[in-house]
């Protein structure tokens, strides 16, 4: 089968790779000629490119199937100029973050023109190509089922984890790394939660872990100072302890409840610098996380924990200084209290 | 009646000229003769002091009733130093924020030998003089309806706001501003809880100012540029707005539903300081919150918004760093995101 | 000065009541006569009025003045009716709890019309008559002025509040219970993080009389039994308080740093109802709580506290049930746990 | 080796199963015959065992080494009774949920009699057996040394899950499974955190299925009657999604980020109970949850989110219950609004 790509960034060269390596072929498109050389460099007769957004259509044969992987702010842009070069009959996918919303809204404006849409959540980050992507896909059955060859190759397949006890036969294919969801949107609504989820599991870890980097503090601050600005620690010979968090995630990989591929990640970065010192703090949040709670609130879904791990990446950014400027004010006035120095 | 003060920082010495001022007399004690001194030249005849506690103890009639008004790490050892010079009959009571398990603690050990003791949570903060201090007490019934002439003074009385619809007749002591909770231990444990709900406003406040404050960030910031790493604003037309925070704190106290003596304290700290300059953002805590947040876990009370509000103190003071170094390790991990530098 | 009110439920009524105190005439219009027969007959030759909005309209003086104080779902609907028979000059104030997003686009909507277009955000719920309503308004600077009049009646006055320190001469309009935001949904958006506060604030105290509530359960349920399924009270001692909560709410009201008028009516529910038994505990909520989360994700604060609130108003209207069960369903995987009966 | 094991539940059957199939030799005692005879007959020769604790003792050769596995509250007094029976030189190990305060005070407590004491926090759940049972493990170094054999057929081994990039050569303990994580203590220390974390994990995965399984509300509820008591769905055209939450949690354990021990055994339950039908949502929490909070307040480090997961565990078992009647007690109070009956 060809696949048309739009973006030939680490995720849209890697699908590239993978369904590739399958015996499909690809043509690329992308502003800077540089990614392109470099594909049909290394992938030789399979790929070709052009930096000429109708040169590329006319290398596709129909029906053309158009996958476009860039960043979500840019999409809509690029997918109304690709449409107005395609015929009744292709297929354009999404397969950056957009928005679901912008989904339902695509695929009605596209559907007049004979034209297909697929929104497809793609995870897998820089290891997809190894590991293969996990594909949450939403629109019409047709083109979900015509597209199937493609999926095989990019998902990574069932033997890339164990089988659930009690599924056997064929396996499904979300059991293969690929799942319609449903209608136009569904692939982003998921992939959006799964993000969403991610950010509440990140946080799970990453706070842990927090407590574990304080098990020292009796031993390092004592038991505090006996002022009415500051807590005493009650029990300072209960923290104690010089923890070697490092070993600690490596430990926690194997039998244990939170063993995880984030869990996987987090001792990787620990080994390659066990102090953060590469890192500042200041944590990046890309819409996703954002949407989720959004539709938590449209649909009233209780969502503490993956809010909380939201609003501490704003944090992490500085967001909350004004707030805080005001508690100490408030306790200024009331109590007299001024704000401690830093230590 | 004859109260003696142990600590005549600015909460002790306002309970003083509270009482003195109803008629009663004082005694104090504190290392530093210059607030005792200080308090004599203004009370007069009604008020004697010593830096020496034996003396000072001396100076009591008995029954002896001592009120200890110290920071809660030093209370425990004055605790002990003084029961050891007073008598049967002897009333201690400790007016500060210890915790309450200490106050079952100490009204046992004290107990044999026929020493009295109430724990009483008072609130008020720097306006307690004008305003009177609300009490919450702890102890025997015996002891509270003894000292009930020197709580009349204290408490703020039943004009300080108006009753209760439905309330009629003899108004009750909490209706005049101070109530016997229970025995030993109830005094501190309603004040803690007190102070948990007071963590929790303020925290809705700040929040909620801050989101003001925020009001203008789709001019201030535009859509932001289109990259994987930062949301853009979706909407920069509905946050073009420049609010004046000071006034709408101010309109807010009369009519809203959200009209209260901490709002009433942030008016008053905004008009003075519009821009809150002279704040760091550093917010401290000191005890009450935390033993709030440990007894609701204790008890298995939800508390999601008493501990966010104790969490972002913690945050504001730099303590959530490790954990945001952390997630931006995970997300460079398996993103392969570099974190964004500060604006 | 005349004033035209749509909705003559307890708030709009209330409006035409203090209004007409002060010597204004007001116009209604209502679909049930009932209400305006009501009013009509207590306010005399100041108001009138009439199901009919054709009607209505023509009761009305140019510049004609409505204010629409209607369910915010129904509000858009009625102002377009309303448009329909206004003139270029005339003033729509929208007093409702409608969406800021909306304002903006009203007040384009109608500009090329020559109609003026205000949205003043309302608080003071059903003591508005006696407190006065505290009045958040968005729109064009010159209408704000030519209604002062109204707005004076309207909200409470100076004297609702002691001045803040520091505060003198002339007062404020914000000092007087107005205040003019900003443009177009300036005055909704105050009004929306109003009650963002307000459901943070009224957690805050809802949380901590839970504690206060559960005090007692070293004695009610002792140390627990010994399962792996249950986690015993480590001190059943520091729980055997039986607290009086409505007294304490009472006391509270005076001198403390949490006095309020959200804990007035707290005090006043209780004195009531001592027990809540006329509540089953599904707590409503109305939009703006919601909105508030909304704008707060959209600028990037960090509003731990505010979301808490509104999602614990999801949970106990059952919402979290899927999410709990699915709790349930991944201990009993990895730890053989089975649920617990209710007690 | 030999290895005494107190408590033959499925936890501890499993390590004296694991340990018999390396080659050492194991000692059992339990109240019941049951489960002894059942072992005895499953690992002949390798297995003896006793239901008095003196015999047990008896079979032992020294230095005796004794694993205690039953419930946390059972732990200190097993531990005193056998501590009677035991000579220098013994090992006894604490293998449960003990909270590590009591680690440090019985480490000491043990030591005079010249009692080594180690605590060993285990996870694994009920598939250790066939997993390996992740240990972390506090101590002197010279008894964790000593056992070393013991916990190398305890743990998983490092083929349990691919190496951390980097690591070459000989595999720490950490990377085989088992970890000595510091003084007294501070196995149980980590564990307690690793299920603070399981916590939070758990409700990130929880929370967004709910979200998940909400994506209709749209079409089921359309948006709702126009009431001030209910936000109508502004968009219920976003949420008209039958999602298969099943096989979502399946696709997602392919090449995804969330992928997770925790997912597997998601999607495994879901497989067996698609709709969860055999849970009712009341989610107990065994004392390391709360004691993870605990140590976070003590130590200052903000644990929204976990906190957060450990607060909806209480709610789902109905403690909210007071504080929800609270809240529509205020908001009849301030508002007139009655609660809605349930859909």
């Amino acid at each position: 089968m060809q696949l048309g790509m739009i973006g030939l960034g680490r995720m849209g060269a890697n699908i590239v790779r993978r369904i590739v390596r399958d015996g499909h072929t690809a043509v690329g498109h992308e502003r800077h000629q540089g990614h392109i050389t470099e594909l049909t460099n290394e992938l030789g007769d399979s790929f070709r490119g052009s930096t000429d957004l109708r040169e590329f259509v006319g290398m596709l044969d129909a029906p053309r199937v158009v996958w476009v992987m860039i960043p979500a702010g840019a999409t809509g842009a690029a997918i109304d100029q690709l449409a107005e070069l395609l015929e009744p009959g292709d297929i354009i996918i999404d397969g950056g973050n957009s928005r679901y919303h912008e989904d339902i809204e695509r695929s009605k404006a596209l559907a007049p023109k004979g034209i297909h849409y697929l929104d497809i959540g793609t995870s897998g980050g820089v290891f997809g190509l190894e590991r293969g992507f996990c594909l949450m896909i939403g629109g019409e059955a047709e083109q979900v089922r015509y597209l199937e060859p493609l999926f095989e190759s990019i998902a990574p397949g069932v033997e890339a984890a164990p089988r659930t006890p009690g599924r056997t036969g064929e396996p499904t294919p979300a059991e293969r790394g690929w799942l319609h969801c449903g209608p136009a949107g569904a692939g982003h609504f998921v992939k959006m939660v799964h993000n969403g989820i991610e950010y509440g599991a990140m946080a799970a870890y990453a706070e842990g872990l927090n407590i574990l980097d304080h098990a020292n503090v009796g031993a390092v601050r004592g038991d505090g100072e006996h002022s009415a600005e500051e807590t005493p620690l009650e029990h300072p010979e209960y923290y104690q302890y010089d923890l070697d968090i490092p070993e600690i995630t490596e430990v926690w990989r194997r039998g244990s409840v939170v063993a995880s591929w984030l869990l996987d990640l987090t001792a990787s970065a620990l080994y390659a610098d066990p102090n953060l010192d590469s890192y500042s703090g200041r944590v990046s949040d890309s819409g996703e996380g954002r949407w989720t709670i959004d539709a938590a609130i449209d649909t009233a879904v209780p969502v503490p924990v993956l809010a909380a791990a939201l609003f501490q990446r704003f944090s992490s950014r500085g967001e909350a200084l004004y707030a805080d400027k005001m508690l100490s004010a408030m306790r200024k006035a009331f109590g007299g209290h001024n704000e401690l120095p830093p230590k």
